[in-house]
């Protein structure tokens, strides 16, 4: 599942940058239960929501989908 | 808006392949009036109807965003 591959990949960042869910979520401006859930898989990111994350991230949306690139 | 981005990189892709609206929506098994909502960044599209599209449009999700790249 798509939701799975993406909160892999959050997962994956937020431990590169060495912060927190809640620093994440602090950062993102949403809520810390809200990362927790996206990280499991269970939640079906919105775009908005997804730019949001990802900026906090540090990466731009192409570099977050790295890992689904077929190239 | 991250929504109208979207939806222009959905519009030109979808003319570099030469189909309508129409075929877009019956490729990723959508509505059409839901591409044409899409398309002028009226939709906060999530991350499962997202892939659908793209998919539907023959690019990875990175290839998609690569407009969003700052590298």
């Amino acid at each position: 599942m798509i939701t799975q591959r993406v909160g892999k990949r959050i997962k994956e960042l937020r431990h590169e940058l060495g912060i927190s869910q809640e620093e994440l979520a602090y950062r993102a401006n949403v809520h810390r239960t809200y990362i927790a859930g996206l990280e499991v898989g269970k939640r079906n990111i919105s775009i908005i929501t997804l730019e949001k994350i990802v900026d906090a991230l540090g990466v731009s949306l192409s570099e977050f989908f790295v890992f689904e690139s077929t190239l």
